[in-house]
């Protein structure tokens, strides 16, 4: 057995997310069932760095399994590429420890969110963005960075449902990308984790912010009452991505 | 009675090309559904400066109709945004005098098509580029250009089934975009008029004379012998965008 550790990209419009479900089509299960094909018919379990919901995309999700066979690490790019549908593509493969697992051992992820601007959705920018067609003012939106970068109780913003305990992560950088206002600006996050919706709920949360309709400072707020009905909204899930995911340099071989 | 002209953005993907057609979803059909909609059931007949073929896309299409009412054209655009899906986008309307004709009164056309490079289809240009895997010499492609610009029978560059009789066509400019290189390349052609897939025809001879398969004035022979079977190759719908159509000045009020 061969451990493979694989870095992809996707279009998740068609997708019902990342992770495996009956009847539905996910990333994982596609995965999943061009492995079976390649071992002929030995089922091989796919484990990713973590889930991207409904229509999230990935510039770099990171993958991890067991495979039957030691098969060099270029030639198995290939040869998942030849197999998968053209809204998901092999960007690099590597061999791994022996016990890499690409959920449990990632170090820290990024995410990009993409908002467009202007009264109208762009035609081809719907399933690729998010779209707010209100005023941003830009300072405020910067200043309400800062409060986001650090050490926080994320509690507010966590989506219903998650059995997580600990709800304390750390922002390492909260970026702005204004290279394309003002027909779109993109919010760029690196932290240690993120809660389930985290990054949707921070950008809704974020935007209000810019357009004056809460305070420059509610995340402090925010952070204090620990409440998710106060961070009522959530971005659309067209916007997001998912960039980059760290791991220990020891982790390939 | 009211002549209205209004320019529309659509991502062409969902639909079964611009002309109506029973039981299929069309750019004319889902425009006329939406101005029956505003008329209370009183049938508006749509023309368009032109067909565009199936997952062809528009940046600047422009329709005329007849509408019982005289709506101002910015309310206009906006009655037609609140009814359109989103991949439907009007961005102007005016009114235009008694006998304007959107098909008929076409001075000129601008197409642009865009070329994805590199070895893999890039999962998020898969719908909105042509992809080419191949090698291709900028300047091969550039020569190849300059036999386009001027009056040829396009017959080799028409697909069959046309009834246009008439071959003879002006391309006043056809120029080559590699800004975005080596990701990706524009050929963006101006006309007099455009056969039948001639633009699509035309980029993949353009690419298959960059690669080096055919001769690099291959076009002037092209011209000469009139043979849609020596041009054999059509690129695909997908990287095909109707940017621009030209109207005598006075067309709008």
């Amino acid at each position: 057995m061969t451990v493979y550790k694989m870095t992809l990209q996707y279009d998740g419009t068609r997708y019902h997310g990342f992770q495996r479900q009956p009847k539905l089509l996910t990333i994982q299960g596609t995965i999943e069932k061009a492995l079976t094909t390649m071992t002929k018919g030995k089922v091989v379990d796919v484990i990713g760095s973590g889930r991207t919901d409904a229509g999230v995309h990935a510039l770099g999700q990171v993958i991890s399994f067991d495979y039957p066979g030691d098969i060099p690490a270029d030639k198995m790019v290939k040869a998942l590429n030849s197999l998968m549908p053209r809204d998901i593509l092999f960007v690099d493969g590597n061999w791994a420890a022996h016990d890499f697992n690409a959920r449990f051992d990632t170090v820290s992820k990024i995410y990009e969110y993409r908002v467009a601007l202007g009264r109208y959705t762009d035609p081809f920018l719907r399933l690729y963005t998010g779209h707010y067609p209100f005023k941003v003012d830009l300072n405020r939106l910067q200043l309400a960075l800062e409060d986001v970068v650090g050490t926080h109780d994320f509690t507010s913003f966590e989506a219903s449902g998650s059995v997580i305990r600990n709800k304390v992560r750390t922002i390492y950088t909260a970026d702005l990308d204004t290279s394309n206002y003002p027909h779109e600006i993109r919010l760029i996050f690196h932290g240690d984790g993120f809660l389930y919706n985290m990054v949707r709920i921070m950008v809704a949360t974020l935007l209000e912010i810019s357009n004056g309709r809460r305070d420059v400072h509610d995340f402090l707020r925010l952070y204090d009452v620990q409440d998710r009905q106060q961070a009522r909204l959530t971005a659309p899930a067209s916007g997001l991505y998912l960039k980059k995911v760290f791991y220990p340099v020891n982790t390939v071989d």
